[in-house]
């Protein structure tokens, strides 16, 4: 887990589920929003971002039932509905919608977005976190599906995770659809079945088939249904709906392209995956740790209708959101992933204040150079000055006194060699 | 100024106030923070962050008059006051507070924070910003207000201003106590005279008298105090007070030193230097664009007392804040300052679907040698690819035709050079 829970300390505490992050908590945040960027520009994904702040009419149209309930909505001074974002992907489209004449299609753009939601709170859970968003918009093939799925794989082995360390389940909205008319289901009471699939985890079975004959499925129908979603093959599927589909064609050309992208083994074909969010109308999938111990590390899918429903111009789109805490829980199991940082940077003392100009010119010359120094802040003699440089923050370290001032020239000590330099410094 | 306004286009917009941030809005940007990030580190600050949102109690304690008034209040669903905080110093303090006895100090923090406030809005206002902010907290000398004005005029180099372009404008609050007890003004009604003076700009000389004179001060006095504003040297001051004070010396300290920082022309003592924020107690500084035609850039002081006041230790501090807006509208009157990125990556496109394994794999091979690659989501026509390829975006482009998957190699076009290299591909 990256981030302090709030609540701990004396005074002031932060607001209930919001997270602090001290500097140390910021060194496996900072490793987690490289590996994304990184990951983005290599796959030529450019930036975005909006304000943290929606209006609540945005946000409710088009996202799924559990999303609405959950918004951190508030009233501004002015009486205006808005909200904290439970995600990025509405202010996606609004963005897109506005513009959608000026620009170019297809077109990947990325973010790092904080979002937020607000439900009970059980200990330990959050109301905020950072999520990277990952969208193709304007591409109605699977390279979209591909290029997202494939980028977020790389940010996952660039913070140590191997191949076998993780699986990618997809599925299709469109097959389940096709499942659904198999069954006889029509299609007005599938976005009802859609939304008690996707909450059996939470619910069990048999809740979810109380809500699956809510939605007019017969216990025939809803067995044969939970069925395939034990473990069903592309194949089984097939069978069931007696010949191949146009869902189940792309899924079988998503998973053959995958592996010459270097995803093959990764990629699971697995019904049960339908996701929350009621915009979804085509390809969809959840990625986990190996083992499944932990929540989803990304998800995500198509959406082609829902620029036009926001107000622009039809157009397809796929996007995925990649969180930061459930990647945090898998990496802080690993050796690895407490990592401290290369000591780094010069630190600078010096012995009285008639030599503190001659420091801070040193201090200055090396920063220029591009190098980080960190100047003391007032004299100090040179046993707590080195019993401080030594702690394992810094590369180097030059203490300045009277002499070295006169000399015109400090000894500078390199920390994990013990071999010393000399560089020259100019007396105040 | 970077970012887009609010409320262009058709269907949703983003709320009143609020930045959209299109890629190319993202370029200023990311070169502003790009530029606070590395100026912090080559001084020595570690990064720290925290949410967003902060208790109402927390950012009225201690905060000016003014910015309570615009502090962007809501009540969350369970009734609680919360607030998008206004700037970052009470989120820090409370921090420190919280691990004060295991923190050691002085510390050196820095953060990227994004900032709220809620006021009538007239055209091109806006409600958020972000705020670059330093704080060195536990070192009572000028050595941290040197070294926060200093990493920020580091920064601002960075961004293309020459020495000659700022001024960093600055006083201290103490000596403007000296200045008041000398005019015979009781201690408990400086902090009402600190807020007229603080509003004289913008509220003009009348109101400014009729303000002082509610806090006390005579016509005489208001005359001989506004009288130092209009450009007093430190000596001159020293005259008024008839000898220097503890104040007086340690802004002598900080000009002397700062000149040996490379700060020195820089520097401009001006006692009409107050900042809004009632924490103050010591050295308060602003920086302009030499022609002061803007806003400051960035502004900050000493805050002694706040710590102990939101419920730690008693721990002297000195903060900065570097907002983005002002620093960017600056930049962007400057030929400079719109300069696009430099192209970087490769373009790789694909005549037929029978090409797109070998281009994915070549894109996989590129992107894992660290090297941005953008694979065409789709076969396209050699023409279409390398007018898109030719946009300026990118450094290379590779076009994957049949013959090439049949020779088992690829070329790859140096667009700049019009140099061609052989690339191996796999056939799919």
């Amino acid at each position: 887990m990256t981030g302090t829970q709030a609540g701990s300390g004396s005074g002031f505490a932060a607001p209930r589920g919001m997270r602090d992050f001290y500097p140390e908590d910021m060194l496996p945040r900072e490793r987690i929003f490289g590996a994304w960027r990184a990951a983005a520009r290599l796959y030529g994904f450019v930036p975005y971002d909006a304000c943290v702040i929606e209006t609540l009419d945005l946000l409710k149209r088009k996202a799924g039932e559990e999303i609405v309930e959950q918004i951190y909505a508030f009233t501004d001074k002015s009486g205006r509905s808005l909200a904290l974002r439970p995600e990025m992907t509405p202010t996606l489209a609004r963005m897109i919608a506005a513009r959608q004449s000026s620009l170019a299609l297809p077109l990947k753009w990325f973010a790092i977005a904080q979002c937020f939601r607000y439900e009970r709170m059980s200990k330990g859970r959050r109301r905020e976190h950072y999520q990277w968003n990952l969208d193709v918009v304007g591409e109605p093939s699977v390279g979209a599906e591909l290029e997202v799925v494939a980028a977020a794989a790389h940010a996952l082995r660039a913070l140590g995770f191997a191949d076998a360390d993780f699986k990618v389940h997809f599925s299709s909205r469109a097959l389940l659809a096709d499942v659904m008319t198999r069954l006889d289901v029509p299609p007005e009471r599938h976005a009802a079945a859609f939304l008690a699939l996707d909450k059996r985890d939470k619910i069990g079975e048999d809740a979810t088939r109380a809500m699956l004959g809510e939605a007019g499925l017969g216990a025939a129908a809803s067995a044969a249904l939970l069925g395939l979603f034990g473990g069903a093959a592309l194949d089984d599927v097939a069978g069931f709906l007696r010949g191949d589909s146009d869902a189940l064609a792309g899924l079988r050309e998503f998973a053959g392209l995958g592996a010459a992208y270097g995803l093959g083994d990764a990629l699971r074909f697995d019904l049960s995956v339908v996701r929350g969010l009621a915009y979804y109308t085509g390809i969809v999938f959840e990625a986990y740790d190996a083992a499944r111990r932990f929540r989803a590390i990304f998800g995500g899918g198509r959406y082609d209708n829902l620029l036009g429903e926001l107000g622009g111009q039809p157009a397809t789109g796929v996007g995925l959101g990649f969180g930061d805490v459930v990647v945090a829980e898998i990496m802080a199991e690993r050796p690895a992933g407490a990592s401290a940082p290369a000591p780094a940077g010069t630190a600078i003392g010096y012995m009285e204040p008639d030599q503190r100009k001659a420091a801070m010119r040193l201090a200055a010359r090396i920063r220029q150079s591009g190098e980080p120094a960190d100047l003391a802040l007032r004299p100090e003699k040179a046993r707590a000055f080195f019993s401080r440089a030594n702690r394992g923050c810094f590369a180097r370290a030059a203490y300045v006194g009277p002499d070295d001032v006169a000399a015109g020239a400090v000894r500078v000590k390199d920390l994990s060699k013990g071999t010393e330099s000399s560089e020259r410094i100019e007396a105040g």
